[in-house]
């Protein structure tokens, strides 16, 4: 069972180590966290870029330059498009963003000939280590999705579960935020969390247990569930939040890793291998462990 | 400076005794929260509801029933009318809602003939002192208003800035939150953020300095607005959050409440006297903190 960030880097490190693609590679931060991953035993890196940049970074930091299989693509597109196909030809296992903008990368995982597109849309999934919380909890979208529909909701929740699949949680519970516990139709988030409970009660979407509308405490507190009334069995012990929208999202982030001493995982998922897309502000813990969840998340045992 | 809720309890303690009703009183949690609040010394209370059930609450809370002024009206809703007519009349300073629907105090609250109505909407607004952050912090709407629209939002602003200047914050720094830190016409909330930002510095919005779009992380924490390149002086040491909808305002309200051990008190404002609407799930003390933020705004001075 995996309950701590300490537990993931273990079970990654019990893996066989991932290579792990890192596209223009020439950031500091980022070398940082993947020296300490391969330090660690758990992934193999193969730094695309300008290599010339790539080097002077290393020598920066003090790293040993024969550690590292570097491949020079000048261009910051085409060393986005290069590092993505070796992922897509199965030479690689994970992606991870370097010194370049997100929307670069991102085109290049969505390119229709060499991507890692699949049926569903990419969302960013956060789980997060909590002190005050009893087990790791994964909550999405605060950084992708903006409004999403229900259908959209759905895409964003079977991404979600299959981090937590990976990681060994058979029936992940999902939690359907919304500011109340009750069905309102003013209220979009209450109305989509009742659909997409008649979906996974129906079939349509699996391998997981949806409840809600929840308002948060309910979702993560036996007591205040209790208190409201609420009976849904998995009141107060959700795996998975499923946060209405971006603001919602992005506050419940903010708020737990700047005033309730949390520590995070985060990466995107819904394309064909997990990507490592954390952003500048992102402690080298954080990039650490968001490496070692897609460690996880690409084993294939 | 009012720092903790100790504070803000001291604070009440050196203002006179404010006379508050309570409509339908004979609700278990309230009355444990106003009999502290009399001990304290902050309040008078004058109790409005059924007589009978009113002296079997006190019995059963085994208070003293010669220290309440209770006035018997059996039916509800003409409690509530009563209650809020003393207010209107002066004879109280403060409204609290007791055994009664939300829907049915907040009825009289805005009756035209005999209420409290101002020209601004009402709004609830939550004061939470959270152990990770240096000060107060005042964050609105998380339970009343759902999608405001940018001048609803300046209402919510207007009604926030009030109970900060009551306790002494002669410019209150409000953040306006968002996912992001750019304006993106995608993203409501930053456009509105700009648009307030802008009544702010035309005079159109007074009182107060406003500051945004803002990730959270960038309203409450230097180093992380540093990182972002967020130069607003104002970024990391905001008063005042003022959250985009209902839902990240719960979010953010449940989170401090329930993962980062916060306190809180909370008021609806906008009206003409602050009214104590707590809800079943908030704690005694919770209940105890909105009483006496209660008695500071209602002050004269």
């Amino acid at each position: 069972m995996i309950k701590t960030m300490q537990d993931l880097v273990r079970r990654a490190q019990l893996l066989t180590p991932k290579k792990m693609v890192v596209a223009v590679a020439n950031d500091h931060h980022v070398l940082e966290a993947v020296d300490q991953a391969k330090k660690a035993g758990i992934i193999e890196p193969i730094l695309v870029g300008d290599k010339d940049k790539i080097i002077e970074t290393i020598n920066e930091l003090k790293l040993v330059i024969s550690d590292y299989d570097i491949i020079d693509v000048k261009d910051p597109i085409d060393a986005c498009n290069q590092s993505v196909k070796l992922v897509s030809l199965g030479k690689a296992d994970i992606l991870m963003k370097g010194f370049v903008d997100t929307a670069i990368i991102l085109r290049a995982v969505l390119d229709k000939e060499f991507g890692l597109r699949t049926p569903n849309r990419i969302s960013h999934v956060s789980l997060m280590e909590i002190p005050s919380y009893h087990k790791l909890l994964l909550m999405s979208d605060g950084a992708m999705n903006m409004y999403p529909t229900v259908d959209e909701k759905q895409e964003i929740i079977e991404n979600g579960i299959s981090i937590l699949h990976a990681m060994g949680i058979k029936t992940p519970k999902v939690g359907v935020i919304a500011a109340i516990e009750k069905v309102n139709p003013k209220m979009p988030a209450t109305v989509d969390a009742e659909n997409l409970i008649e979906r996974n009660q129906s079939g349509r979407l699996k391998g997981c247990v949806i409840g809600g509308p929840f308002a948060l405490d309910n979702a993560i507190n036996k007591e205040a569930a209790i208190h409201k009334g609420v009976t849904d069995p998995m009141a107060g012990d959700v795996d998975f939040l499923l946060m209405p929208q971006i603001e919602s999202g992005n506050v419940f982030y903010k708020s737990m890793m700047f005033l309730a001493h949390a520590k995070s995982a985060s990466l995107i998922a819904g394309a064909r291998r997990p990507i490592v897309l954390t952003s500048r502000a992102d402690s080298k813990d954080s990039k650490f462990y968001s490496i070692a969840l897609a460690c996880i998340v690409s084993d294939p045992s």
